[in-house]
């Protein structure tokens, strides 16, 4: 759909990873965005400090300048992805002032700044988005500010920092100790070069600000959130943890309490912290990340995802980009949710998966063999095959999983060994999934 | 915080256990609200079949009524609660072409109306949100439109009905056939007297509905979504499946899918599958709903929390309510985040927590109970002690795990028992929190 109207003008700043990706996926489906937002829009530039770096190579090289001022004064939208504090301060400043909209990343930004930035947008009405600077392509942010927004948030326990999530679990599945474990997280491309950071816990601080500001509706300076990193934990207190159902995991908690004079307030602080392997952020693995919140009404609330990485991250920022360019279109088809594409709904034989066939069969000998063939013939191939032994009336059971296969061929096989001599029932059939 | 503009008119249609709620929150907390949305706010009536209901007791007479539709043509935000489709399908399009925007938590209507609602609204460019239709509180439909607008989804397995989760768990733990587990559930209120909508599948369909529309940006009628229900499922099955590392759950599966002739569509399905026991989805016990995404860029995502009850849902309405009226406020404080109320961020010497303390202590008699001492005269209790044998030079590794203190407090303890002659070393010190 390309409705008559002057697209909205989105400028990139920044052509990192996450700003290469998104400004290729601006380009490459640029359809797709416009049906979804119900208007067109245009990628009007990528704001670069080297036209000639590697990553910019495969973006289109007219829409490369080092003008970021420029590009941002013509633009509808401003997708800042340049890091750094000073100098993004400066661009989403006159982006808000502007009128534009902003879409960020840039925890550090808004973990320092975040006051006068959402000032800023607040006095123009201009929004200010930033899915992406918590939790990667988890949607956290959007949650907080909107579906909680009538509810009362108790406590939010969070692993925000994958790297140090990485960190503490090779230390607790293979009982490596700290340097063994960041050594290995380095090795695979969980840690950065210079872990401190991460490992010390000020990544997770600016994450906790964040979170804590938005979810008590308050200011919460960065420096007011207490630290503590993970470099003090020992391979023997984590043994120690595991010994006793426990699990050492680096949490971000965010909390409203009552202080001693009866002050009533919060708290937001990042530290190792022991968590009985029951809960669910117990389960949290590798670099994920998951925010654990208890909310008055709601009740406990998980979210659970990957915290990093390129894709994902230009996931959240593209989904904060649609939702800022909705709002342009008041009433485009984007706004409302299940309209766009026109995918039809296939029918049911079509779905491939794979079935549990439980039977009672006779057990005589050869009777697998001509089962096996039943379902060969069907277009089916067996995975496996477990046969209990027969009871005294001659009867066994007969568990086949098959391998993935239409639900057409599965139920035809079904029947077929339904009708078949050697089965005296269907005692059972069961789909596998999520493997 | 009481701007100076005509407030905006809020109709809430049906009394029961969610209107209820809904309506009793926003009289007694209107002023937190209207710092969240940053413009008054009014509830101009409660319409119910009967005034003298028991429910509606607590509610102010005045703002009863039985003329739902007057209600509604005088409101500029519609809570459709009543339930049931034919009735509440007339009141939500009255208020959609009335140009009010319309919250509901109506699954049965949208699954079955969706779509002439959405075009409904999307023609005069009203809101219609409906975050409690699937998975009560947790957030799900507001991620899917918003936060993964930019993304791809591929596949959605969802547990997304709290009855059958509930029934298949008993089963699980108990070994309990389903009749016995639903009587369980029936006894506890987990199951309605007529369990018949929960059992079949049926609720779970019309979710599956919802979510694929929201996925896949296409139309979902709810007869093209294939359904199996839980009452097929045999004790033996749950047992055998147990023993595998498996667990049977009642999934709703939306599916990006190829048919064998290569046309591109779209799968929902419900039936009871086979999961792996280290899946996400496999540690969601008793009632508990909770939704997998699996999208092309942010990878797999899980939303998990209490799939339904009254404080629950109404939340879930209530985010939806902020949310529409935030958008007749563009720039009002509310849209923003981190604003509102302005509570402290208190020193961290006031936060609760318990602390494990790992001492190295010189294994004489009376240790222990010096230790106590120094602990106990710091206003800390202790919950545990526990002492491993001494080594040969006489030192004994001392675990004490105290109950909730103030952080001021439990530090001082751990500067005291450093300074103690009795001990050697602290070895560690981790909160413990999760409990």
């Amino acid at each position: 759909m390309t409705p008559s109207r002057a697209p909205i003008r989105i400028a990139v700043l920044g052509a990192g990873t996450v700003g290469a990706e998104v400004a290729a996926q601006l380009i490459e489906h640029r359809e797709e965005f416009e049906g979804r937002i119900g208007a067109p829009i245009a990628l009007s530039g990528v704001a670069v400090r080297d036209l000639d770096a590697t990553r910019t190579r495969a973006l289109p090289r007219e829409l490369l300048t080092t003008d970021s001022r420029s590009l941002v004064l013509g633009a509808n939208i401003v997708v800042e992805l340049i890091g750094g504090v000073e100098q993004a301060r400066e661009l989403v400043l006159l982006a808000l002032e502007s009128g534009a909209d902003v879409v960020t990343g840039n925890k550090a930004l808004l973990a320092t700044h975040g006051p006068e930035l959402f000032a800023a947008a607040e006095r123009v009405g201009a929004q200010l988005n930033y899915e992406a600077a918590v939790g990667g392509a988890i949607p956290i942010i959007r949650p907080l500010r909107d579906s909680l927004a009538g509810d009362h948030v108790r406590r939010i326990l969070g692993i925000v920092n994958g790297t140090t999530n990485f960190v503490l679990d090779r230390m607790d599945e293979e009982g490596l100790g700290f340097d063994e474990a960041l050594a290995q997280a380095t090795r695979l491309g969980y840690a950065e070069a210079d872990p401190t950071g991460d490992v010390s816990g000020a990544d997770a601080a600016q994450k906790a600000a964040i979170l804590a500001g938005l979810a008590f509706h308050t200011t919460v300076p960065l420096e007011k959130v207490w630290v503590e990193g993970i470099t003090g934990v020992t391979a023997e207190q984590v043994r120690t943890a595991r010994a006793a159902g426990q699990v050492v995991k680096l949490l971000a908690i965010c909390e409203r309490i009552t202080a001693p004079d009866g002050t009533e307030g919060v708290s937001a602080r990042v530290h190792p912290a022991l968590l009985p392997r029951t809960h669910p952020l117990a389960a949290v693995r590798g670099a994920n990340n998951a925010v654990f919140v208890q909310a008055e009404s709601a009740g406990d609330l998980m979210f659970y995802g990957a915290g990093a990485g390129g894709p994902e991250t230009a996931s959240a920022v593209l989904g904060d980009l649609v939702s800022a360019a909705r709002r342009h279109v008041i009433g485009g088809p984007g706004l409302i949710g299940s309209a766009g594409a026109d995918l039809p709904v296939l029918d049911h034989g079509v779905v491939e998966t794979r079935y549990q066939i439980t039977l009672a069969v006779r057990d005589e000998p050869g009777v697998l063999a001509r089962l096996a063939g039943i379902v060969s013939e069907r277009g089916v191939s067996i995975e496996t095959v477990e046969q209990s032994r027969a009871g005294s009336d001659g009867t066994a059971s007969l568990v086949v999983g098959t391998h993935r296969a239409r639900e057409a061929a599965l139920a035809a096989t079904v029947e077929a060994l339904r009708d078949a001599a050697e089965v005296e029932a269907v005692l059972g059939v069961l789909r596998v999934e999520g493997e």
